[in-house]
């Protein structure tokens, strides 16, 4: 019947299947990693590596006063309140001890200074030391490899197996399977003793899949995501009663540069420096549009609307925390000038307006409060006047699904009929759904991923068979 | 291996199954409908019957220019474009087919004049002679009975049976069963030769399906559907691998009333007189605050962010289409003041506001433009000065479902897996997701429904077995 067989098996080989792989061999439990592409990581490994936290100790340190109440809060302000609650109260409630986890369990090192992202109410977002999220899956890889938790590549997931009594047991998988060709690999299955764990993430560079849900979201629009980045892991739940929920809200990431492909090394200087530190035009117009700090739906809907050429503007002073600089330079994605003149003709922008849109937005800075849009100012913040200056050009490209499979609170996955958990079957993770509603917050999703992961692998460790 | 067998069953016995099975007769087919309740007609008997039609006749009639284009643009703009398109077209250009089709085929009786409904560009909507669906569901069940159609009630899908070639061969239902009860009712397996039509509504009463898509939609708020709006049906598809669509795009009512249950006789008031012909205003500041002709969405929008107390207000002459007015009057839905004085006193609105607003809104009346909000004034419209005054108090009512299962343009339900037809199952209706996108424009329901119904029930009646 079974050709392998394991307590737990996790399938996919990100922030949450890694989590969930070493909670649940720290329960005790026998556990293999599945992972369909040639290398682990998914897209965790190329994310920006920004974790939200509340009331964290770098919070403390910086006298920031947060609460997981008020994380949770602007969860639900940027989901428009269709959130599932109770699932919301544990990310923000545990966001800490993740984090701390990371650190003291993983050895994972962050940046010393905390960063405010759009839609969040205080700085509460650690980053990576490296600035990306292979900061974080290096050490996992490194915890799973002294373990000696197999993670096994080129395995793709064609089937979950529930048996007629209702208990997920294992799956089957293609073997050697050459990602994307649907030939490819020879049949293999795998008994999950205790349980299966589906972490296989979003479904943000499946067009097929995410046009049946937007159908604006067509092979035009770009994505932030690796190529893995497909369905089938979401397909093969729903096939065995798994209950789908809000698989139509997928988030594009207002940050992206239309200069370079995918998540690119733009993305963290739009979001790190461009939009906390310098300001957002239409080139059309020279003209400010929308809070650049304001959630990533506001955001993206305000820069598609009106078609806008979207250019994202700071100079010195702004990109003191912009570690991907000069990765950036190097590749033309961010460029210098010397003079915002020289900005505004270089990038077709009417010189007169652009001046006095930085003016007035610098009399802002003086101010302390946004006269325009409400951005909140940060207290470091420094007019827009000290040359070298900095562009980069934005485009809103598909980025995160905040739909997926519906879970409980312990990580299980709900039946569409029974709307009970399914014995045997865990998510965690982007393949989930509800957490984040309407609209994800930006740094949330690693913390979903660790949260959520570590909650599954110790539920699914303690699995009965 | 199966009790009864027919060529076409058709699960559901409102719109879209009676369109369905008098095709699928008309094809040809021997055809049995199943409803689940103890009579049939399902929410398309206590809706207002109210019908869309592209370049109708009495347009003509009337002189007002519109074609299925049109239509078409007003429900991308309602959808916020994240309509199917090409099932979007077939609606609209098969509109005024499906409209002649109630006339000359089931002798539908409609008034003679159009009505003008939030979101649409012109006036294009039919409403039956007895402002009911009852008035196209009837005519509909004579025809069956005519035809000696057979319609099973009491009859509750349980099992969609698919085979493993991929085909689906019948259906297995609870016979003799009593909505609600889970445990009432006998299996029966039916075998449909060549196609099974799934026209088994939405699910706006399924408290528990409804808060999974959106939870801002618990027990608390009312609902305009009858009992049996309930999920089961959409999820027998998701079950055999029918691939779920913009699930949570979950539609309020904006015209329902807070002094009675369900759609009512308050909702058709509303539309037809205070929405097109009055104003809404919210009683605890006498002011408007919304185009009372914009698509649904962004009224309820609007009456919800700031718990607006809502009020339509009209006059005698705004009453003039109001056909349900007396039934509204008897049950005091609708209340009758010789003077706005008493009618500010009696729904504790701040006379002199309300007296601003009146006058101002009839200013915009006489320049034959809406000041404020834009509202597309008709022709034919007077200022609110002539006495007795109306109001009605309003609340939000989940009324509509956009989400449901994928189906092509030949109303065959799509595998999620492949993306290919499910052989043998096809869908109409409300159970259909992707036609209307973000939000149902008014009196396109039945528009769909008879179109989609008819397309499936032709379709299936030719399936090879």
């Amino acid at each position: 019947m079974w050709d392998l067989e394991y307590d737990v098996v996790v399938v996919g080989s990100g922030f949450a299947g890694l989590a969930t792989a070493l909670e649940a061999h720290e329960g005790g439990a026998t556990v293999i990693v599945l992972e369909k592409m040639h290398a682990p990581g998914g897209n965790s490994s190329i994310s920006g590596g920004l974790v939200a936290a509340a009331a964290s100790p770098l919070q403390e340190e910086l006298g920031i006063v947060d609460s997981p109440e008020l994380l949770a809060k602007d969860m639900f302000k940027a989901g428009q309140d269709m959130n599932h609650h109770d699932l919301v109260k544990i990310v923000a409630e545990q966001s800490t001890d993740a984090l701390r986890w990371t650190i003291e369990k993983l050895g994972v090192e962050y940046k010393p200074c905390l960063n405010i992202l759009g839609g969040h109410s205080v700085a509460r977002t650690y980053n990576t030391a490296n600035a990306s999220g292979s900061g974080i899956i290096r050490p996992m890889l490194q915890a799973c490899r002294k373990n000696n938790i197999q993670i096994r590549m080129k395995a793709m997931l064609s089937e979950i197996v529930r048996k007629p009594n209702g208990r997920v047991e294992g799956v089957v998988i293609k073997d050697g399977y050459l990602f994307p060709s649907g030939k490819s690999g020879t049949p293999l299955r795998i008994r999950a003793r205790r349980g299966v764990v589906l972490a296989t993430g979003g479904y943000s560079r499946d067009i097929a899949f995410r046009t049946i849900q937007n159908p604006i979201l067509n092979e035009k629009i770009e994505s932030t995501n690796q190529p893995g980045a497909t369905a089938e892991g979401l397909v093969a739940a729903l096939k065995i009663g798994a209950t789908p929920i809000q698989l139509a809200h997928i988030q594009l990431g207002p940050w992206a540069s239309s200069d370079e492909a995918g998540f690119g090394v733009g993305s963290m200087f739009s979001m790190l420096a461009g939009f906390p530190y310098g300001i957002l035009v239409d080139a059309r117009t020279g003209k400010r549009f929308v809070n650049e700090l304001s959630d990533r739906r506001l955001r993206v809907d305000a820069m598609l609307k009106k078609k806008r050429f979207s250019i994202a503007i700071t100079d010195s002073s702004g990109v003191r925390f912009a570690s991907t600089l000069n990765k950036c330079l190097k590749r033309g994605v961010v460029r210098q000038y010397e003079t915002i003149e020289q900005l505004a003709i270089e990038n077709n922008i009417k010189l007169d307006n652009l001046l006095v849109t930085i003016e007035r937005y610098n009399r802002s800075v003086s101010l302390g409060h946004d006269m325009d849009f409400g951005k909140p100012l940060q207290k470091d913040l420094q007019a827009i006047e000290t040359p070298p200056f900095y562009a980069i050009r934005l485009t809103p490209k598909v980025h995160h699904c905040m739909g997926g499979v519906q879970i409980d609170r312990e990580g299980r996955v709900l039946d569409i009929e029974t709307h009970e958990p399914i014995p045997g079957l865990f998510a965690a993770g982007e393949v989930t759904g509800g957490i984040h509603g309407a609209s994800r917050l930006g740094s949330v999703a690693i913390t979903d991923c660790l949260v959520f992961g570590r909650i599954a692998g110790r539920n699914a460790a303690n699995e009965p068979f």
